[in-house]
């Protein structure tokens, strides 16, 4: 289902006719020659959707991907990361309630026997389809084996149960839930006349949370192999890499992007990479909103760095640091513990002309506090942290959440 | 107060008479030669205890020092970093109800002042004593400056309250707490007929908490100033330097060792070694006992590293990752976060060799699960983690604790 209302919201917000429109509520189903489906095949004991598929019809079937960096990598990522080597990608298989982390040789057999059968169900439906045409992505606790008796009866339902339209995308965005609370799907259209369309879920990428981060995005622009990988990587290390929920990096973050070409519309380089960094930005802002226990969405932007990279390592320390998240989830206008925590990064800097401010209020400057700095209100959703190091021009941020009870107890009691 | 039923204990314990004695509650002036005391000078709003001294009274000075590792340094450690350059200390100084950190050039002339004042009031005293002698130490909230009329008037105090025996060790124990729950103190006593002593405040160094870690270490041995140096160093970072609370590093941590030569006994490095070694590891487990919101106590240990560096470089990921600490606070045997923490760290694993056990029952077995790793019971308060590489013969060892509701809760509301 669309949701029509922010849909509107959107349009009527007046952006000019020949800019591009983003749209919430829809999905990897809004460009064309794409279907998608989810449903309930048994993986997940609360009997939630659990299996999602994602599939191009084509004319072209050009694909990138970007993976977790962890050295653990679940099965369904060296599966993946091979058959992606091929630039070239039909469908996708995603299933939640279970991660195929850490269960040996037979948990790769696993990935590539779903992958067999996604590929031998679309031919027998039609459309002649090879394994090494299918990525497969999974998300849940680690280290158990799937239950392949219900995931492999699921890929034949699923394959049958593909509609076109909106609703199969929105399906397929439910069916990758884990411990999100909404699903997350966002679309743009190019007054060009192509589009993109985007599902995710969870809260990280590269840093972020446990929670695994999936993202399968979709074109029906006419893109190579090698435009889509620049277009991700570029987005990806200015969206998903810098949300950090807590520091943890799952073994199955995935950010997958297919193109069909079914607009016929060539595209420049310097418009796809615009048009996907849009969606990443947007979905990355949606699984912020959601992550486990956040009552705060907390942006840390570092300026007056020597490097972009500085300023993105100095903002992550400062995201990462578990007293500065308690004392968001606090409303706490500690700002020492920024200072601390800046101060203990891997990046050089000067302590006496480091100057602060929370949600555009000073509260140090020159290393020392500002006046009326313990009154500053943070007690809103939204808190703006930004640190001036002053040593030269360069600026980076992450975004992250607070440190809530919320958050203790959600993953106090994950797997048990 | 000496807590005689933990010596009487240790002693009836049978340790053999020839081996050194470990006895809990005696503290700084269990050595000969030292003087301490602590009182309230009214720097806590709460009116409780905030200032102590520790005093040698000679015939030897010989000092030796180790300091937080964060570039943002409190104006007490620039200070005293300074006065430990001549290897010679008199007096060490230490407050609480305030870090005078993030101060500015007023904050150092805070620090610098109250030394003055203790040296002139020791000289009072009968004791000819300058400010290069006295170190000192703060802890409290970082950003505000201290209130230095109730600083100067509790300094002229203090100096003529101090009292010989225990009692004054353990008043300044009291003095130097913030959120601590407990005095922390031991003392060794060696059968040569030296001993050591030591009072600690806080849960960390150079890795650890903001709760800033401040100890005092006396002896009565005769060493010089760079034997001193390396009985610290070596066991500061086997002790200290591997309690890792929650990543953050105070702006303030500070450890000093001071000797009196009272006993006019020489010492024998190796001797000195395993000594200050014994006093600090028994004040770091009593650091992780109270740690703040502390329900378990975890030991890290990592095995089969290539070198001891990258045995303690992974453990101290895992001790440091939000999802291990949040399952450990559950008692929840998610072995799976632990493998995605060792997998991010920056040492080069090989993920299908690794084993993991809990509380001696294996988890994991080559990179997937054991049989029964779901069921270990980790519901008591001590939780050992051995993770084997299998890559090498070194073996690491970091302290932690659990994540738990009462760590969010102490550290939302600190400064407000």
């Amino acid at each position: 289902m669309t949701d029509n209302k922010d849909e509107l919201d959107r349009i009527e917000g007046g952006a000019p006719l020949d800019a591009p429109r983003i749209v919430r509520g829809q999905g990897v189903t809004a460009p064309l020659g794409f279907r998608a489906a989810g449903l309930a095949a048994g993986i997940k004991k609360s009997g939630k959707q659990d299996l999602a598929l994602v599939f191009n019809e084509g004319p072209e079937y050009a694909a990138a991907g970007v993976f977790t960096r962890n050295q653990v990598k679940a099965a369904p990522v060296l599966w993946s990361k091979q058959v992606l080597t091929t630039g070239r990608l039909r469908a996708v298989i995603l299933n939640s309630g279970g991660a195929n982390a850490c269960t040996g040789p037979g948990g790769f057999q696993d990935a590539h026997q779903t992958a067999e059968a996604v590929a031998e169900t679309l031919s027998n439906w039609g459309t002649e389809t090879g394994a090494v045409e299918v990525a497969v992505c999974s998300t849940g606790l680690i280290g158990d084996r799937l239950p392949m008796d219900k995931v492999l009866n699921g890929v034949t339902e699923i394959v049958h149960e593909m509609g076109g339209g909106l609703s199969g995308g929105t399906d397929a965005a439910h069916a990758i839930m884990t411990t999100d609370t909404v699903p997350k799907q966002v679309a743009l259209h190019h007054p060009q006349g192509w589009n993109v369309g985007g599902m995710g879920k969870g809260a990280g990428m590269m840093a972020p949370s446990l929670a695994t981060m999936l993202v399968v995005l979709t074109t029906d622009a006419v893109a190579s192999a090698g435009q889509l990988d620049t277009a991700l990587r570029n987005a990806a290390g200015k969206t998903f890499d810098r949300l950090d929920i807590d520091g943890s990096t799952s073994t199955n973050d995935t950010v997958l992007l297919l193109s069909s070409g079914a607009s016929g519309i060539p595209v420049d380089q310097a418009d796809l990479d615009a048009a996907v960094y849009a969606v990443c930005d947007d979905l990355a802002a949606q699984m912020q909103a959601d992550a486990e226990g956040v009552t705060k969405r907390v942006v840390i932007t570092v300026t007056g760095a020597v490097t972009e990279d500085d300023a993105v390592t100095v903002a992550r320390a400062v995201a990462r640091d578990s007293l500065v998240k308690t004392a968001m989830f606090g409303s706490d206008p500690n700002w020492g513990r920024v200072l601390a925590a800046v101060g203990i990064s891997p990046v050089t800097v000067n302590p006496d002309i480091i100057s602060v401010s929370f949600n555009g209020q000073a509260v140090c400057r020159n290393g020392y506090g500002a006046e009326g700095a313990r009154d500053v209100d943070l007690s809103g959703t939204d808190i703006d942290v930004i640190v001036d190091l002053g040593l030269g021009d360069a600026t980076g941020w992450v975004r992250t959440t607070d440190l809530s009870h919320a958050y203790v107890e959600e993953n106090s009691a994950y797997s048990s």
